[in-house]
């Protein structure tokens, strides 16, 4: 980087520079808006930071995030147990959340299964994912329906087809789908 | 924003979200990352932007970002004094210096003539562009070339024209340049 650029500068673009979908130019022109920006924005930004850091956790039960043990989702009354919907990532049940047409459970992956990535099930929540589905067979209330709604790529469908045997008997029915209007069984 | 979001991430979203060129979904998908990066990750980024409001300053001579009270531009001996390059934000003095063309110095505006904003000459850093022109010449070395780079913009060209009549007798010459290889006399 040219001597013209102070060594505080250098460091919050080379920051912004390793996010995802930040290339150099766009970090430069963060680091520069910031530097002008009124004081309490870029310190509400600082304090957001830290604070996702210090307050959230992944939800015990379904691994979303969460600012307690259990997830609002979970800890929700008014959804229905019988339904597990089955993502990736904590952003893909915002998603469904937005459509406002899933009232159920989810439980969320961190991932997908990729050998050429070195991620197996065994990385992923899968395990705790099957114990849940065993528990409510044993407390007398299997899970009527698990939906699949891994993404739809080729790591995703493997994920999917190997829940979908894994699951197999111990659930009641378990769905794919690409959108909550097109579901289809697996 | 839907209640499955906990409150610090949608902080975080909202944070991101005040940032030019990010819009929602795109302060998403950072906040996701950086739920999920290595806590060194999002820690440095806190850091770093604190640091920089704490640490940088503007310089008293040329109104470039700086750490000391003179930025090292102004501080570097080996820069020709008979040489100013005006432009309008210190962005625009990183993107000179790339370029390895001018070994002069600098003087930033912080911003461009807009009367549609409300932003007339008064609100740049014009009156110290003209000081330190009649200073040169007060102390018998006149500023030799001055270079204006301001934006090829409706507003960067009238900042341009505004201050080719300014500066007229104070300096040698004025120079409009849109690149370091395509001067051309105002």
């Amino acid at each position: 980087m040219s001597t013209a650029v102070i060594e505080p500068v250098a460091r919050l673009i080379e920051a912004f520079s390793r996010l995802p979908g930040i290339g150099p130019k766009t970090a430069q022109r963060l680091t520069y808006h910031l530097l002008r920006a009124p004081d309490a924005e870029a310190r509400a930004l600082a304090r957001a930071l830290v604070s996702v850091r210090d307050e959230v956790v992944f939800c015990e039960r379904c691994f979303n995030i969460s600012d307690a043990p259990l997830c609002p989702i979970c800890r929700d009354p008014g959804r229905e147990d019988g339904r597990l919907c089955v993502v990736e990532e904590p952003l893909d049940v915002l998603a469904i959340e937005r459509t406002g047409e899933f009232r159920g459970r989810y439980h969320v992956l961190h991932g997908a299964i990729s050998p050429i990535d070195g991620i197996g099930p065994d990385r992923l929540r899968i395990r705790e994912l099957l114990a849940r589905a065993d528990e409510a067979a044993a407390e007398g209330r299997p899970v009527e329906e698990v939906i699949l709604a891994t993404n739809p790529t080729l790591e995703g469908e493997a994920t999917a087809m190997y829940l979908g045997e894994r699951l197999d008997g111990k659930v009641r029915s378990v769905t794919l789908i690409r959108s909550f209007q097109g579901r289809r069984a697996l």
